[in-house]
């Protein structure tokens, strides 16, 4: 199989830790007889400081021509001050949006030699195997008016907008995905209070019986916020909103005890992929060989399943991780007393060879 | 000292948990020598089934005459299927509104005698000691537009509004209260998304110099959802948005292991303090002897120091609540293996014997 690959590291970390996938890809591309070939651009603060702006034409051009996206990490202290439309994350946002990269998969899966690094107890989150789909490119992130209002501007309005279209079609994606799993959906909604939630519940009841395989119940999130620390292992797919996905797959990556394990993948109806750690840029300790390359090279896993349809190769590199974690094996975040700290590349080697 | 208190058991345990906190309320008022009437109204479902709507302008009325009010619960399956009007919540969020509660005040306190109940590691949450201060009169629960749109109504918004002057008393209720605790405030907002919340930042800014005394950090919500698992015991106040703090208390109130622990308070400019238990009405055990009165017991304890300006009664009441869960007494949302067992009004004898 012979695909483009656009590469885009980012700031801080991810210029390490998209080298690391790189490297594992091509590992793979070898032993199963694949071609890849990588392209590369610039996104975030390094584009903003090189172009001017957070996602050049050039950038965006290069993504679409290619079958998949790799993403390290955008932001730093450097342009915190920035206007809004100078920000690194504006850079990710309108990628996100110009692709329709519409349905964000967060698996969050617990490693049994890793269970003990969470805060949570050991029993309450061995075996956690969860999936967050968030909906990425509606609700409060891009409805307008988001503005000052007022004669002197002292007010202020966001806007949560959605279309049913758009609630169809992620929580069409939560239903297929659950189906191919444990077979359990959670809808995650506020339906005591917004109306966005209300039709988001009524798509949901429209949708299910095309899958009646499929378990599946409604949340509210003040709840299942509650409910991913209470029992975490309740849990098989859980569909949401944009802004409630990005909040409740934050906190549920603390089972894993560390952001450096958390892979996601951004998909479209038809486009190319975008495959991304959940972790950002980390410029604390950018270059200095410390950062995990574990959740950028379970994205490229992600991207061989989800994009190129390679489930075996996608299974290969997932085991590998495995087997160096459970060889004792450890970058500094993910350390505890008794293990061997390694660095970025030394990981990525460990990884290689497995 | 003589104050009149409106009861509004609401339904489910509302009603229990409410006469226990009434019953201890009269044994601090005779200790004390104090006059507290206690005049009951309707809300809720309670309320939908006897006038038809969840707020009675009688019960509005007592509120208005009161000088504080004590909220049991309200919600149950019975009203789910209700329009949005004619829900029980309905009730309690036109209450917030008419009052301009717009303070919502929510401590969560791990006691050590119950720390292990957490799912969380002991050594996480005991000593955990944070307050989350919650704006609950504005963002997305009361912004309008809320309603479906286009030709076809097949899109729909909800409005997150605020005015700097909302953002304003909130925040500096937030710096008020830090500064008679540990002197640490975080907010908590999406500066890199809403507009709103860059507006909220910036008053943050403004008000913090009037506090030079208190140290203060900004956080994302995101992020935040996630700190709240990594480390509690980092934060002291955190002040934010209406909906973010429905889903970061209900988060934090997992520190301690159950609901049935956790007080709130909800203030206004001058008018009178609402104070309830953070827990639903729980349709499933009301009546049966089986709800944990304490939650709302502490949020009367809540009531005599923040509206009475009595903190030697509260202190005596949560003193009171310590000892008897350091004597080993439990509810069976508390219980472990080694505890007896015992129902509402067995805790509540507890509590006013203590
Ligand atoms: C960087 C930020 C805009 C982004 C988001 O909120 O979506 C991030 O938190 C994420 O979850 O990918
Ligand atoms: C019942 C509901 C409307 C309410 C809210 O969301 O404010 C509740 O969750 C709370 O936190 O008091």
């Amino acid at each position: 199989m012979k695909k483009q690959i656009a590469v885009l590291p980012g700031d801080g970390i991810g210029a390490e830790v998209a080298e690391s996938a790189i490297s594992v890809l091509k590992v793979v591309s070898e032993k199963f007889g694949h071609e890849f070939e990588f392209k590369k651009g610039l996104i975030g603060g390094c584009a903003i400081d090189e172009y001017g702006t957070p996602l050049p034409d050039e950038t965006l051009t290069i993504c679409r021509e290619s079958d998949a996206i790799l993403l390290g990490a955008v932001g730093g202290p450097k342009w915190d001050g920035n206007p809004s439309e100078l920000r690194p994350e504006k850079g990710l946002l309108t990628l996100r949006k110009s692709l329709d990269l519409f349905a964000n998969l967060r698996p969050v899966t617990v490693f049994e030699s890793l269970a003990e690094a969470s805060t949570l107890k050991f029993e309450v989150v061995n075996g956690v195997d969860l999936m967050i789909v968030r909906e990425l490119t509606g609700g409060l992130y891009f409805g307008r008016p988001s503005e000052r209002i007022g004669e002197n501007k002292d007010a202020v309005v966001d806007t949560l907008h959605y279309t049913r279209k758009e609630i169809e079609r992620i929580v069409q994606k939560g239903f297929e995905l659950a189906q191919v799993r444990r077979k359990k959906l959670t809808s995650v909604d506020k339906a005591n209070v917004l109306e966005s939630s209300r039709m988001w519940r009524e798509v949901v009841e429209e949708i299910a019986p095309k899958f009646p395989d499929v378990e599946y119940d409604h949340r509210l999130v003040d709840d299942a916020a509650m409910q991913l620390i209470r029992n975490p292992k309740q849990f098989d797919v859980i569909v949401t909103e944009n802004l409630f996905g990005d909040i409740l797959s934050d906190e549920a990556s603390m089972m894993t005890g560390s952001l450096g394990m958390l892979p996601s993948a951004s998909l479209s109806a038809d486009g190319p992929g975008l495959y991304e750690p959940v972790h950002g840029s980390a410029p604390d300790i950018a270059g200095q060989g410390k950062a995990n390359p574990l959740a950028m090279i379970l994205s490229s896993a992600m991207m061989l399943k989800y994009s190129f349809n390679l489930s075996e190769e996608a299974s290969a590199i997932e085991s590998a991780v495995q087997n160096v974690l459970n060889e004792g094996y450890r970058t500094q975040d993910i350390a505890d007393s008794h293990s061997p700290v390694i660095s970025t590349t030394e990981m990525t080697e460990k990884v290689k060879a497995a």
